[in-house]
C-alpha cells in the first residue's frame, strides 16, 4: 500500500470512527449504512470532488447528493475532514436546534436538496447534470451517492432512462451495494450483475467494483470522468457496518448505533483528526442571469372565450422573453397544459421529460439548484404521481412553479381518470406553499407573472375549457388577494367560488337577484394565502359563506375559507358545494350539474339556506 | 392467407371501424390508439382470452387489463365483438349515464380496474398474477396492453422489477409500440431492441413483432404461454391510426376522431358484425375464502405504554388468523411499521414489495381484484408516492386497507423527510375513503377490525412511540364514532384532538382542570367521517372547538370537524394548532413543543381565547 492509498485508508476509517461517535452521541441514526460508504465518500473527497466549501453557490462546484439520506453521519464526517465543520458541532448531531439533521437538508450550506426520502436523489442529480450540460455548458460534475434498496424505486428507473436518453456524461452514480435493506437482504443482494445489465440497459456506462478496494474505487471514478458520451454508475460492492466485527453485514443492524461504541472506535483504529484539501473548482461556468426585463403579459378582451391553461402558456412564453432563468418542464402534455407555447418561443429552455411526473418534478428542482426559475406543467391528477418529491421540495427550500391544468369535473368526457379533484388539498397541504386558481384568462397570464415572484413551492391550477373573459386587461391580482364581483348592502349571502365556478357564481347570483335575492360573490383566486380581509368582511355583512368547487370536499376551497377565521373569532355560517360523486363521462355542463356545483346547484342551495336561517 | 387468418383480419378491420365509429359518434376520444392495437387485441381475444363474459367473476377467468386506457374504445369494440354489448350500446360511448366511459371503470363488471393514469395497468396486474400464482394455484392467465409512451413511467419498472423477481409466468404485457405518444415521438419510437434490453434485464422474456402480422401474434401469444418461468412481453411494433391512411402514423392525431368517418369506415372495408365465440375457462381455481371466524383482538393493560403501530401489527396478525382473505403488504419497512407481526404468523400471505410505494399499492389492488383483503403498510410520509394509485383505487371501487406509520414530528430525531405531515389530507380527499387515528393500543386493535369491515380506501394513521393505554380492553371504537374523555357542564370550551395529541389534550385539561377552567376534551379517532353529532353537541355546550393535530394546517383535523358544520347551521368559534413549523431533528417532546401542539401549548391557546372571547 503507498503512502496515499494508506492515506485514503486512514481518512475512511476516520468517517466510520466519526459516524459512529456521532450516532453514539445522539442515540440514534444510521452507523451501519454510512461505514458500507466511507471507503467511496473518503477517495471521492480527497481526490475527485471539486467543491469550495467556503463558496457553496460558486458555479463551477461539484455537486455532491447524498441520495441515501439516512446515512447522513457519513457525509457530516466528511464535512468535518473538509474542515467545514467542527468536530464539536458533529455532536450535536440530532439534537434541537443543530444543523445537523437526521437527514441532510439544506440548513446546512452545502446540501442542495433534502434527502431521505428514498429514490430521490438520482432523479434530482439528473436535473442537476442536465441543467449544467444543456444550459450553462458547466464542467462540474454531478455524483449521486444511493443505497441499493432505493434502486426498487420507480423513480430512480425514470432517472436511469432520463438522464441515459439525455447523455448527461457530468453524472455518475454511486451505488453503495451493501446487500442489506432495513428489514432484511435486498432483492439483488450481492449480485452486481443484476443491477449492471439493468442500468447498462439504459444506456449508462457501468463499472463493478470492491467498494473498499480504493485503488479500484480511485479507478472508478476516473473511468466515469473519463467517458464522455453517457453517465457512468459504479456498482460498489460493499459491506454494510464495515470495520465492526459485532455489527458488519448482519441482518438486524439497520439504524442502530454501535452496540459498544468505545470497542467499535478501538476496533476502527481509533480518533484521527485528518483534514482533506478538497480540489476547488478551476473554472467557472455560466450562472443564469435572473432577469428583470418587463413581462409584456398577452391581453385578452372581456366577453373573449379563452382557456386559462391557454393563457398559462402564452403567459409563460412571455415571462420567459423577459426572464431568461425561466425554464418550462414537460411531461409529454404540453400540448394539453400548454406549455408548448414556451417550447416555441424558447426550445432552448423547454425540457421534456416524458410520462414521468416524478421525475418531471426532479428535474425542476435539479435546475432550481443550480439558480433556474422552474415552471413544471402536466394535468393536474397527475401531478399527484409527484406528491412526495414536491413534499420533499419543501424540506429542500426549492424555489418551483407547477401548473396542473384539466382541472376537475368540468374536462367532460374523459371522465375521472383525468379530473384533478384532489391537487388543492394536496398543494394547500405543502409547507410555504402559494396555491392559485385563476377563472379568466386575464387573471392566468397576471397570476403567471405573480407566481414567479413568490418563493417555494406555487401551484397554479388551469381549466381545460375556454370560458369567457370577465376581467379588464389592467386589473392586478396580487397573491393572497381576491376580488369582489357582485355585492350591495343588502346581500343576504356570500357566494365564494374559483375558476371554472366563478362564472357559475354569477350566473346563480344573477339569477337570485332577479328574484329579489341579491348575494355577494367573491372569486378567491388565491386559494393560498386567502383573502382574510375580504371573507370577514363578506362574512361581517351577509352571515353565511357558501363555497363552491370543482374539486373534493376535503382540502379544497371549502376548507381555505376557514383559515380567515381559525383564531377564535365569530365564524360565519358555511355551506359547501363540491364533488362528492364518483363522475363518468359527460359534457362538461352535465357534469357541473351531475356534481352539484352549477349555477342551478348554488341558487338552490342559497334558497334553502335562506328559506331556513337566512 | 387462410381462412383462420382472415377471419381474424376482418376481426381487426371491425374493430377498427366500431372504434372509428364510436369516437365520432361521441365527438371525441382516441381511434388511432385503438387502431395501432386492434390486430393484438383481435388475435387475443379470438385464440387466446379464457372468459366467461357471463360470468366475471368467475375465479378461471384470465384478467384483461387495458393499460393504455385512452384506448377505450378498441376494448368495447372488443365487448361488442364477444357478444357483451350491443352496438347500440357502443353509440351510447362518453355519453352521460353511459357505461362505456371514457377511460375504462369498473361500471362495466368486466373492468377489474380503472385505467386511465398511465403505467397502472402492468403494476396492478403483476399484482393480480402475484395472487393467482402465489396464494391461488390459478392456471388463468394475466394479460396487460400497454401503450409505449407510459413505458416512461417509473411504476412500471416497478412492476417489471416485481414481477420478473416473483417469476411471474401467468403475466403477458402487451406492448403496443405505436412510436407516437401525446405531443409527438416517443423516447425511443419503434427501436423495439431499446425496450427488449431493459426488460430483459429485468429478467423477462421478450418477444419482438410485427403488431399487425397476424401469424405472428398468434405465435408470440402461444409462446408466451408457453414459458413456465418468468413473465413476458410481446413488443409489438404497430401504427397508430393504421389503416386508414388520412392518420396512419402521422403526429397531431392523437385523441381526435377520424376526419372523416364514412371515408375512413370504408378505407377499412365497412362495417361488419362478427361475434368471437371467446373460449370460457375450463378449470376453476380455489379463490380466498372470506372467513368469519371471532377476531382474538390483542388487549392491552391501561397505563401500560405501547406504540400505535405495534397495535396495529399485533392486531393485524390476529385479524389474519380468523380472516383466511387478509393478505399483507410491506414496502421494506415491516420492522418499523410492525406489519412483520403479520408475516411471523402467515409468511404465505405477506407479501415483500420492496421500496416501490406505488407498486406496493398497486399490488394490493390487484389482489383486491381477486378477491383478497389487502393491508399494505408503510410510513405515512412514503404513501404520497403511491397517492395517484391511491386516487386511482376509487375510481376502481376497490376495498383496500393501508397504514401509515411514523405519524407526524413526534417521531422525533429522524427529521421532517420521514414524518408524515400531508397524509391526512391526502387521504380525506380520497372519495368515499374512511381516515382513522387511534391515540392508544387498544384503540388501534379495535380500529384493525373495523376497518376490515368497511368498504372502499380505509386508512389507519399509527404512531413510532409509545403512549400509555387510556382505553379498557372491552371499549367499542365504531368508525364515525369520537370518544369524550374529560367534560362537565361547565366547559368552557371543547378541546379535539386524535393520536399523539389526545394525550396532550388530557395534559392541557388537567391543568386547565386545576386552574378551575374546565375544558372538554374529545378524542376524534374517526377523522372521516366524524362524529358530527358530538362535535355538535360539543360546540352548543362550549361554544369553542380548539383543534389539535400532528398534522399540517392545511386538511387534517381542523378542517375535519368543519363536515359537521357545512350545512349553513351555526359554526362555533374555531381554535386551531397544527404544524406550520418546518422541523428538524429533536426528541418526540421537543418536537412538539417546537410545533405548538403540545399541552403547555393548547392550553395557553385556551388560557388566550378565554381572556379575549370566552
Amino acid at each position: 500500500m503507498t503512502s496515499a492509498d494508506q492515506y485514503l485508508a486512514e481518512l475512511g476509517q476516520q468517517l466510520r470512527v466519526d459516524a459512529v461517535r456521532a450516532t453514539s452521541k445522539a442515540g440514534s441514526g444510521h452507523p451501519t449504512s454510512s461505514m458500507s460508504a466511507a471507503d467511496l465518500m473518503a477517495v471521492l473527497l480527497a481526490r475527485h470532488l471539486r467543491y469550495d466549501f467556503d463558496w457553496p453557490d460558486h458555479p463551477g462546484n461539484d455537486r455532491l447528493i447524498l441520495s441515501k439520506g439516512h446515512a447522513s453521519p457519513l457525509l457530516y464526517a466528511a464535512y468535518k475532514a473538509a474542515g467545514a465543520i467542527t468536530d464539536e458541532e458533529l455532536g450535536t448531531y440530532r439534537t434541537l436546534g443543530s444543523r445537523l439533521e437526521g437527514h441532510p437538508t439544506p440548513r446546512l450550506p452545502w446540501v442542495d436538496v433534502a434527502t431521505g426520502s428514498l429514490g430521490q436523489g438520482l432523479p434530482i442529480g439528473a436535473g442537476v447534470a442536465l441543467a449544467g450540460q444543456r444550459l450553462q455548458e458547466a464542467e462540474s460534475r454531478v455524483w449521486v451517492l444511493t443505497g441499493d434498496s432505493e434502486l426498487a424505486e420507480g423513480s430512480v428507473w425514470e432517472a436511469f432512462e432520463h438522464a441515459g436518453y439525455e447523455r448527461l456524461a457530468s453524472l455518475t452514480a454511486i451505488l453503495d451495494i451493501n446487500r442489506l435493506g432495513q428489514r432484511g437482504p435486498t432483492r439483488h443482494e450481492w449480485d452486481l450483475d443484476a443491477y449492471a445489465r439493468r442500468i447498462a440497459a439504459f444506456d449508462w456506462h457501468t463499472i463493478e467494483v470492491d467498494g473498499h478496494d480504493l485503488a479500484a474505487i480511485d479507478a472508478a471514478y476516473r473511468e466515469a470522468a473519463s467517458v464522455t458520451d453517457r453517465p457512468t454508475a459504479i456498482l460498489a460492492r460493499t459491506q454494510k457496518g464495515r470495520g465492526v466485527a459485532a455489527v458488519a453485514d448482519q441482518e438486524g443492524k439497520h439504524g442502530k448505533p454501535m452496540p459498544d461504541e468505545a470497542e467499535a472506535v478501538e476496533e476502527l483504529g481509533g480518533v484521527r483528526d485528518l483534514r482533506v484539501d478538497v480540489r476547488r473548482p478551476e473554472a467557472t461556468t455560466v450562472p443564469p442571469r435572473p432577469g428583470g426585463g418587463r413581462v409584456e403579459l398577452p391581453r385578452y378582451e372581456v366577453g373573449e372565450k379563452v382557456a386559462t391553461r391557454n393563457a398559462f402558456g402564452e403567459a409563460l412564453a412571455a415571462l420567459g422573453a423577459a426572464r431568461p432563468e425561466v425554464v418550462a418542464l414537460d411531461g409529454e402534455v404540453g400540448d394539453s397544459t400548454r406549455a408548448e407555447f414556451f417550447a416555441k418561443r424558447h426550445p432552448d429552455r423547454y425540457f421534456e421529460c416524458y410520462i414521468a411526473e416524478q421525475e418531471l418534478v426532479a428535474t425542476a428542482v435539479g435546475m432550481a439548484v443550480r439558480g433556474w426559475l422552474p415552471f413544471a406543467a402536466t394535468f393536474a391528477a397527475f401531478l399527484t404521481r409527484a406528491h412526495d418529491f414536491l413534499r420533499m421540495a419543501t424540506v429542500s427550500r426549492v424555489g418551483l412553479c407547477v401548473s396542473g391544468s384539466h382541472a376537475g369535473v368540468a374536462i367532460g368526457e374523459d371522465g375521472p381518470s383525468q379530473m384533478g379533484l384532489e391537487d388543492l388539498a394536496m398543494f394547500r397541504a405543502l409547507h410555504e406553499s402559494t396555491v392559485l386558481y385563476p377563472c379568466d384568462a386575464n387573471q392566468a397570464a397576471q397570476l403567471v407573472a405573480e407566481m414567479a415572484e413568490e418563493s417555494g413551492v406555487r401551484y397554479l391550477r388551469t381549466s381545460r375549457g375556454a370560458d369567457p373573459v370577465i376581467y379588464g386587461e389592467d386589473e392586478r391580482f396580487p397573491v393572497g388577494g381576491s376580488k369582489l364581483l357582485r355585492s350591495s348592502a343588502e346581500d343576504r349571502l356570500t357566494v365564494v367560488a374559483a375558476g371554472v365556478t366563478v362564472h357559475e357564481a354569477l350566473r346563480a347570483a344573477d339569477e337570485l337577484a332577479e328574484e329579489g335575492v341579491p348575494v355577494r360573490v367573491v372569486d378567491l383566486y388565491s386559494v393560498k394565502p386567502v383573502d382574510a380581509a375580504a371573507l370577514r368582511e363578506a362574512a361581517e355583512l351577509t352571515g353565511c359563506l357558501l363555497t363552491v368547487e370543482d374539486h373534493r370536499h376535503a382540502g379544497g376551497l371549502g376548507d381555505a375559507v376557514l383559515d380567515a377565521f381559525s383564531d377564535g373569532r365569530p365564524v360565519p355560517r358555511l355551506l359547501r358545494l363540491a364533488v362528492d360523486t364518483m363522475p363518468g363521462s359527460a359534457t362538461p355542463d352535465e357534469q357541473l350539474r351531475a356534481a352539484g356545483i352549477d349555477a342551478g346547484a348554488i341558487a338552490t342551495a342559497a334558497r334553502r339556506y335562506l328559506a331556513g336561517y337566512g
